[in-house]
């Protein structure tokens, strides 16, 4: 069913190190019927799960997020790189191969109770994600599923999110 | 016709640094009637412009770009900061107040002729978006206009970018 996106999901090799195989989705962005495919994939997906606001994940993720969000017609909350938001943030660190990364969200952009949709592009070992569970549960949000285009099933990711939510992925390598 | 939206822009006193005012449009985004209000602003003043393609800068351009781009059926690139995009890039530089900054594309993002229309969340001096512009005429596209929600009219960006294309913003300050 998603072939016709996956034929338009470019490996670009030694990105961003040797040895990286990166899926490239811009191919599938510029093409007006793919990016259409995508979003709609997204949207039948969740469009009766009653979603009070998706949580999208600087910045790929934010390309989903807010077009996911619209079509919903649910709230949008950011998740960002650490010294990106202006207002009063909660942060989250996670390890990384090499060092460590860490995701903020502002105090007040979850509410109590609130259905919340996680969203990135991609899923690998799922640290960046699992962060932002952590930020989401820490805000009161009830996280509906983590969502994401692809998911790389070798990095295993999907094992260290379960415990928080569904994981629901469209294309799988 | 925008006051609604505008009540929903927080002022963030010496963010990123002391003495600045930072427009925080997060409050615009997490209110599911406000994103609406603001995609729907975009799209009424675009949907007749046969756009081919948006060119969304890095990362709040994203969030409009990308809703915009599923709203009007067409294709999406985007505008990065340098060393985010995998493949084979352009890249131009602009000056900012202190040091410098680049965005990048990819070559084979925008195809001769075709009509784009460029978008970010804020024009401040236009640098930034003065930089876009210069990267898509590089590659061949056809400008149809600059927009962005916010205009910060006493930094007067619209007079850098008037020579590329008509400037389309929606909240003065």
């Amino acid at each position: 069913m998603y072939e016709d996106i996956k034929k338009q999901i470019r490996d670009v090799k030694d990105f961003p190190k040797k040895g990286i195989v990166f899926k490239d989705i811009t191919p599938a962005l510029a093409d007006a019927q793919c990016f259409q495919s995508i979003i709609n994939a997204f949207y039948d997906r969740f469009k009766d799960k009653h979603i009070d606001k998706i949580a999208a994940i600087e910045s790929r993720g934010f390309l989903f997020g807010a077009t996911l969000a619209e079509k919903l017609h649910c709230g949008l909350v950011l998740l960002r790189k650490p010294g990106k938001l202006p207002y009063k943030s909660i942060k989250e660190s996670y390890d990384l191969e090499y060092g460590s990364a860490a995701l903020e969200l502002h105090v007040d952009a979850v509410k109590k109770g609130e259905k919340i949709l996680l969203i990135d592009d991609l899923l690998a070992t799922g640290g960046t994600m699992e962060a932002a569970c952590k930020l989401i549960q820490k805000s009161g949000g009830d996280i509906v599923a983590c969502t994401c285009l692809i998911e790389l099933e070798f990095c295993n990711g999907r094992s260290t999110l379960e415990k928080y939510a569904s994981v629901e992925t469209f294309l799988r390598y």
